[in-house]
């Protein structure tokens, strides 16, 4: 991609349809129950129309991404797993066995995986979209995470792989991913997007012990100290300490938006890829919902900059997509109500009665 | 039912098997992901074995029971709409209109709707299970609103049902109801079993403005300073200012756990039928599982006073078990994951490195 791959979408991200958004929520009024009682389904049902333009909501045909990558900065021992078991995860989810393939199922959404820039070598893996653009990034602690190149690559990748499936009629697009360490190049992205303190936004990942955990802090503000992102500079801040995947899922969203496809975000690493698109495209941020909040420590700073409120709060803390997940599954509920509930005329039930 | 019934059932009411949970949670420990990372998916999938008593979760065939009834109180004025709103949404079940019909389906749940006590004359009608006990209660602000031998049966309905579905290898009962005024009787059953003050467990139910909430206040005083009901007493309780549909799920509860069949509750009401069936066999509280927060401001402390902590806060208020039927749906992939996801062994996925 080039400096200008990204600038040529924008004119696509259009606001939203206030118009249909009042003439979904004036459906939803006319259905068998007191108004607004279907708390934020409702809000789900006619926002989902206004990001798509269309007040009939169509059977959602939901597709899952999960990008996967290596980083780095594991050289620093920030994680509780070694940096192996990206790839052996990969192939969990290739075989079908991790939580994300269970999820995606019970979503009813296709789900696709994406090698971004995995370590090991994964050769012609059927049911994995070859997209490595590195085998991992660099140790960011040594150095920028990679190049200015490889950064706009990523995005333009997760912007194509968005593209096509909205042309294959997607309507609802979910991101996730898997990278040992990405919870570190996530909180030094968080941190400068956010201008929040690094270690405000760095948690646990896959559970760190307080030791590491304290570690893992110092490596991030020893790399912003030598890298000193602008904040103002999305490409920048993905270059010197972000991921493969991280700049994948931005792409993907950014992509998904100029389609008009709402995106449904997971957890922490998901949201610092949000933060990224929308630094770049700031009405990107009008067609993300916020699945769940996750329990890494940062995730709440992220919705709160992002100005989203999660459906779910399960506690988990898992990626993959597995939040995005469910909330799909909510999703679907949403819209199946807008579309199959009667109307207060067609059942013949009578409105409120004049009170007091 | 004689007195005696209840005493029958409790015998059946086990503890939960603490052995099967700790079996379930070490399978879910040995799943590929970091321990604990599904967070409350975790918990439900645990209790759900520990309830049942078996550590292989079966597929799950969730039976969903909309309860109806009339309740005389509405001749105060309580209530946004009028009683013959009740029959009428009756009728929109029946017909499959309703929010509950859409919310059943999406949660592969079947929708058992019974008339408990509705004031017109349903007739014959088909899909509707007649175990009417009257044509509604007794204003209870004039008198109880039932007899004492009424309230027993509407208790015995319910356990009945539970003891069917249960024979059908059911293996999940939610619950959820129909009945304007039904929040009023509903605020009286749990200002006496919290013993909360009135105005702290009333809400606006379908939507009430704020005269009609302050008289829905005064009524249930009323009420309560009339018929000093003893919170130790459920029977007695439900019997001076409960309703049909109110002691039918309290019922249902008390059956459906005396077959070790775990519980969805719903919202407000349905909390206030679970403080009545905990009263009546405390241990009864170890099968519920508490689905949603209702916007129904007495809803919290019914699940505090409960100690459940719900799985989704999206600022519903509907009832009919349409937050139970989101919360199936979350039970639904809480044991699909306990049961399909591959373990660190079998997908050759290493496990965590020593830290530090």
């Amino acid at each position: 991609m080039s400096e200008e791959g990204i600038d040529l979408v924008l004119p696509a991200l259009r606001p939203l349809d206030e118009n249909v958004r009042l003439q979904a929520q004036a459906r939803l009024d006319s259905l068998t129950k007191p108004v607004g009682s279907l708390g934020r389904l409702e809000e789900v049902a006619a926002r989902y129309c206004a990001m798509t333009g269309h007040v009939s909501a169509p059977r959602l045909d939901p597709v899952v991404f999960t990008l996967a990558a290596d980083h780095g900065v594991t050289a620093e021992e920030v994680s509780a797993y070694p940096q192996s078991v990206t790839a052996q995860m990969v192939k969990n989810f290739v075989h079908g066995g991790a939580a994300v393939n269970v999820l995606a199922r019970h979503a009813e959404a296709s789900l696709r995986l994406v090698d971004m820039g995995v370590a090991e070598d994964l050769g012609s893996c059927a049911g994995l979209l070859d997209h490595k653009i590195a085998c991992g990034t660099n140790n960011f602690l040594r150095g920028p995470a990679m190049s200015r190149k490889h950064a706009l690559e990523s995005i333009q990748v997760g912007m194509d792989l968005a593209k096509s499936a909205c042309a294959e009629e997607k309507n609802l697009i979910a991101v996730g991913e898997m990278g040992i360490g990405n919870t570190t190049a996530s909180a030094a992205v968080v941190s400068v997007l956010t201008g929040q303190s690094v270690e405000k936004v760095t948690g646990r990942g896959t559970g760190v012990d307080d030791q590491t955990l304290k570690r893992k802090i110092s490596v991030v503000e020893q790399a912003l100290e030598l890298h000193h992102p602008s904040s103002s500079d999305a490409i920048e801040v993905l270059t010197k300490v972000g991921g493969f995947e991280i700049g994948g899922m931005a792409g993907l969203m950014l992509g998904a938006a100029a389609c008009h496809v709402p995106v449904v975000l997971d957890g922490f690493i998901t949201g610092a890829s949000a933060l990224l698109a929308v630094t770049l495209a700031p009405r990107c941020r009008d067609y993300l919902i916020a699945s769940h909040l996750s329990r890494e420590p940062g995730h709440r700073i992220v919705l709160d900059h992002l100005g989203l409120e999660p459906l779910l709060d399960l506690r988990m803390r898992l990626g993959e997509g597995t939040g995005a997940c469910l909330a799909v599954t909510l999703i679907h509920a949403a819209l199946k109500v807008y579309r199959e509930m009667a109307t207060f005329e067609e059942a013949r039930v009578s409105g409120a009665l004049p009170q007091s």
